[in-house]
């Protein structure tokens, strides 16, 4: 079985291309070739699928040639992810199956435009955010003996951002920060805890739930964005002028632009860093 | 540049073959195809060059065709890995470049004898144990509120190991274990928990120092099983009967052997997963 590798500010995935949608990739193969040690490695698997040959995308074939089917790294499915469509859209382009300056990729959070640039970044449209309790930092984040006021996000996914002192304040997030009222977050949040690097420049960590700490998370990159926005006085949707700033993730750097029209637009590396052949042996491995 | 990735018990290698030693590969890229989320990924890197062809490898070259130039995850070099040689003798099989029963690889520790069983197992010779303390359980680790007296078992890298009740009993291993005195160990230590499973067969955490808790050490297991010998009365060199251990570790299962001379033999799995080429965007990126 062929295979890629590529990241996206270390946001890393297990590229397989599948034009014709004939692979049988269920859940324990995805976590087996996401495993770090006994497998390829990844933090999720993006297969590469003709829209017209998977049943999921077939009614975006019209508008976007290839879906992009998108598995966290324990096999299950997810809808979509920021740093994997700029990493589909890398491949798409190496392997001579994207336009010149873009392309629009099927997803199952619907169809998203990308937009490669010469310099090696890839922009996404991201949606745009809401803030379900206005711009008033209205939930708590705590760690250990600090609490800070966090603003309320929803990219799609829920968001918890607290602006704090010093990154290194959320200490080593080996377990999940603490966020009051729970009920303001019924199905969970991702927490981010960000710092201000200058003017419209951020740089952040981020609690992934369900993961734990990890180098980069598109959505809550967008998440900081919209709230240092916010926080700086700044409202695209009120004043009329797209807003832009540079997010510093651990993995790398990423530009988000907020629009007048509420969208969100994120501009960051994509990279395939190799290629080869899966052993058979790997994927005929027993389960448990 | 091509390359595999393979596994012994989860602890997993980047193979660069290299056969005539041409290609220049300095730490910083060695750290960058291990790095598990902007490259490959590994817990080290195997390099395979022909003895002839390495100044360091050369004196072995009749004894030993093939060397392994064995690197850690930070590009620094090391001697020997029990689980990297099973590998690398793996990779040479497939590569038909091994005799149907064996080799020799020739490591910075010395010409090691490698055999190859037709169920997948391989067999390395990892040298003798030392017991610098002699087989009293003098020295003591401590994990939180729990202390546990250990064994001072020496495989050419120092380790302790204590026997516990049960492996949760280490608790997380987020941080290195207490062990005293510190002068019983100048160049640090790592530390294995271990518990018996029935009659002789036993199992393990490990703590190596410099990497956290793994999913195997060859030589903790060795050393375990040493431990475990002494402390069921069992001492081939004194009985002068071999005697064989399973020794569990959280990656898989080795087979391990005394023999009366001294001679510790682990049998374990090698497998190759994939292998391909690597991008030469990766190799050529500045350093830092």
């Amino acid at each position: 079985m062929p295979f890629l590798k590529g990241h996206g500010t270390e946001n890393d995935f297990v590229i397989i291309p599948d034009p014709d949608g004939v692979l049988d990739l269920p859940a324990g193969t995805v976590a087996r070739l996401c495993d770090r040690r006994a497998g390829i490695g990844g933090d999720g698997l993006l297969r590469v699928v003709r829209s017209a040959a998977h049943p999921e995308a077939r009614s975006m074939a019209g508008e976007a040639e290839w879906f992009m089917d998108y598995r966290n790294a324990d096999g299950s499915v997810a809808e979509m992810c920021g740093n994997g469509v700029r990493v589909f859209a890398r491949y798409l382009q190496r392997a001579g199956l994207a336009g010149a300056d873009g392309l629009a990729v099927a997803t199952r959070a619907g169809v998203r435009r990308v937009r490669l640039a010469g310099d090696g970044g890839v922009t996404v449209h991201m949606g745009a955010a809401k803030l379900p309790g206005g711009t008033e930092t209205d939930v708590t984040v705590t760690v250990g003996e600090r609490s800070w006021p966090a603003l309320n996000v929803d990219m799609g996914n829920p968001h918890a951002v607290a602006f704090v002192d010093d990154l290194a304040h959320a200490g080593d997030l080996y377990t999940a920060p603490a966020v009051a009222p729970a009920a303001a977050y019924p199905e969970g949040v991702n927490v981010e805890f960000a710092v201000g690097r200058g003017p419209r420049h951020v740089a952040l960590r981020v609690y992934e739930r369900g993961s734990g700490e990890t180098r980069s998370c598109g959505t809550g990159a967008c998440a900081v964005m919209v709230a240092a926005a916010r926080r700086d006085g700044a409202d695209p949707a009120a004043d009329g002028t797209p807003v832009t700033y540079t997010v510093d993730v651990p993995g790398g750097r990423l530009v988000i632009t907020e629009h007048p029209d509420g969208g969100v637009e994120m501009t960051g590396p994509a990279v395939i860093v190799a290629e080869g052949t899966i052993d058979p042996g790997l994927l005929t491995l027993p389960e448990g």
